[in-house]
């Protein structure tokens, strides 16, 4: 199940994965600022930044962004030592007018994000699996900011201590071939 | 106008920013490749992986692209070598369910394809100043695939060959501060 590389990439590409065994050990609070100071400095469409986070790693703030949590996620998430949920604001703030870019900014960040834990050690998880009426409820979002993913950040923990089923899903993601992402236009392996 | 760093980040995520002055000068293929083969492997919601590419690098390519960008993209965004057209698929190939994170995952992807192209030494300048119906006619776009954002990839160009009103603009953009981005939860810097 080795990932293939084709062309060189960024080391912390190459080794990002995103497990489900998470440490309990807690993550230094720069690290976490860290991290989120990678994720700010993403590109977005007019400089918005339609970007928020929640971090979460008090034992109750995590319980909150827990209890939002579906149960399959919620079975190895609830090891994870800091919770982060992204949210993204919909409308330009300079104008109020629909940004057609929020999700796909937040995104960017989120990736900025997760290759700054790569090189500090620590592993992160997205996850869609959680209830969006739920994050509306506890945080009382307003409805021009929505809900998109909740990430887990700590440690890498031990496989074994997953439950059995998820053990055998431990290891890096496939993808697609590289071929196949490029529509309508020719290969360019094809070109020049 | 410098940026500034509260927090130690990975090199390529405090040097990269958006100049809207290209190079003419070509990209060699085997870079582009390797950015789309960074955007590769970005997560996403269960591994969907649903960003698109249509990449352009010949002239009638280019032009193509070019003639869906507005014109005050245009008048820089000519100049580029290569352009790229970030699509997502809206819905999950195994389900033909909606997918809620299309748009974010192919931030994400975005993401990576930017930071590995700083550090192969070119320069990106993603633009939402495009028409989508534009896109949508001329590659026949099915309705499951939207036009999200073109890139434009080359190498930094002179400043001096920008019009009079974009030099001005011709730097790293701030970000709005680390803290304004937590939403709710209480600054971090008053936690442990």
């Amino acid at each position: 199940m080795a990932r293939e590389f084709k062309h060189d990439v960024l080391d912390l590409i190459k080794t990002r994965w995103s497990p489900r065994a998470f440490s309990p050990e807690a993550v230094p609070k720069e690290d976490l600022l860290a991290l989120c100071e990678a994720a700010r400095y993403a590109p977005s469409c007019f400089n918005e930044q339609p970007w928020r986070f929640v971090l979460a790693t008090s034992p109750d703030e995590l319980a909150n962004l827990q209890s939002i949590l579906v149960e399959s996620n919620l079975v190895w998430a609830k090891a994870a030592p800091a919770l982060l949920l992204i949210l993204a604001k919909k409308t330009f703030t300079s104008t109020g007018k629909d940004n057609y870019w929020h999700m796909f900014d937040s995104g960017t960040a989120w990736g900025y994000l997760s290759l700054e834990a790569e090189r500090r050690g620590l592993v992160t998880h997205g996850m869609g699996g959680f209830s969006k009426k739920k994050a509306q409820d506890l945080y009382s979002l307003p409805d021009d900011l929505i809900p998109i993913a909740v990430i887990a950040i700590g440690k890498l923990g031990q496989r074994l201590e997953l439950p059995e089923k998820l053990r055998e899903r431990e290891h890096p993601g496939e993808r697609n071939s590289l071929e196949s992402l490029f529509f309508i236009a020719p290969d360019p392996s094809t070109k020049d």
